[in-house]
């Protein structure tokens, strides 16, 4: 009997924001490929099937998108319940609809279960929300490692109309950074960067564009960068999450 | 002592969608606030505590913004544990920021806990990735009943250049429509709209951006319009999606 391949969204880190059916999924599995960024104790902690980590690790190469579509492909011909567990959403620039791809041509059964994006929710959990009444009514999401269609995408849009959330920028930031103000992003715009949010390395900046550079985030760690007015409101909601007795700093990816 | 208030958001509609957090703060609540979209019956089997519905239901006028921050602070004063339960995230279009800061400045501990946007999880439920390497690498999401907001967004985007998400724009997707044609977008651009994902009503359609108007979703049911080139790959999508026996139809929004 064949297996199945279940791409699930792993959410921003902290295992407690997968979904139920993702936390299900992952506890009846037979084999986890999973990202680099996920937190491999605790996925071992909530399965006995086997866990491979697939991702970039410092130092060593990650195993190739072949290679992953191959053991995915192999363990489910093999009868296996396998897990195929991806940062953030399978679908946000996740490769997840190539993989769910390379399965469809081999005749391997797949079900995509959604996640937690990153995109929403790293500056969320950092008082940032990508709309608010009165301030933004849309936010655009783009991957900073997309050279010339990065490009293409911010030159196809107005500078300081909307929310902009740059994903995997951080280490390129510099070069983004020249690019929106000299596509007319005002150096004066409010900025963030949420690195690692919900899990205990959780670190936030703020400031202005023109001060991005000067930000000192942890190396290799995975963030956002935001840029936009909603970010005026952080202060406030902060004060309101700060309340929060159950809740503590790291939680909300706070400095 | 004081309580504490949860906004939590409850994904696309089924609740296997929200998160273990989420999933726990429901369950251990006194008092949940939840909006019309959600499976009442399904809440109900899951917690202990009141449930009350603070959304539009057909015929019958919403809770005032103002009534639904009165009965989190009070119940909150009153030592409970309230649960504020928002489709989608808390902080896409829903509102949770204004109710955050209304706690705020009551003095009322708050956390966020981030849920899956309907405006990936749908379209993606429906074997569209709203990014895919190749096809689209950055995507927009708007609020469709945002009048002048969504205009001037509209605006300041170059037509087809990325994927474009409308949320809560049904109702309104004729002067939708309309607007995007007279910006330019090209009429021949693929389309989609996909209502209830992940519940038992789901709902599909895919076109050109020309026969939108001609698409019969439910009438008043909760969906997003997608437009952009990724839709293309939904065919061989749905192909892998539908090989995989636990899965039936309904599951993936499919028609």
């Amino acid at each position: 009997m064949i297996g199945r391949v279940s791409l699930v969204g792993a959410g921003p880190g902290d295992p407690e924001l997968w979904t139920v059916r993702g936390m299900r999924r992952v506890q009846e599995a037979d084999l986890v490929l999973y990202d680099a960024l996920t937190d491999a104790d605790a996925l071992r902690k909530l399965t006995r099937g086997q866990c491979f980590c697939v991702g970039k690790r410092a130092g060593r190469a990650s195993v190739s998108q072949a290679t992953i579509n191959k053991l995915m492909i192999r363990a489910a011909r093999q009868g296996k319940q396998v897990v195929r567990l991806k940062g953030g959403d399978p679908f946000v620039f996740g490769r997840g609809a190539e993989e769910a791809l390379a399965l469809a041509l081999a005749g391997i059964p797949c079900e995509v279960v959604p996640g937690v994006t990153a995109a929403v929710a790293a500056p969320e959990l950092a008082g940032i929300p990508v709309t608010h009444r009165g301030i933004a009514s849309a936010f655009l999401v783009v991957a900073g490692h997309a050279g010339d269609a990065l490009d293409r995408t911010l030159a196809a849009v107005q500078p300081n109309s909307l929310t902009l959330v740059v994903m995997m920028g951080l280490a390129g930031r510099a070069p983004i950074i020249s690019q929106l103000l000299a596509r007319g992003w005002s150096s004066d715009s409010l900025a963030a960067i949420v690195c690692s949010a919900s899990t205990p390395q959780a670190w936030t900046w703020s400031g202005r564009l023109s001060e991005v550079a000067d930000a000192c985030p942890p190396a290799g760690a995975p963030g956002v960068l935001v840029v936009g007015d909603v970010i005026q409101v952080r202060d406030a909601l902060l004060a309101a999450m700060a309340r929060d007795a159950v809740t503590d700093e790291v939680k909300y990816g706070r400095q």
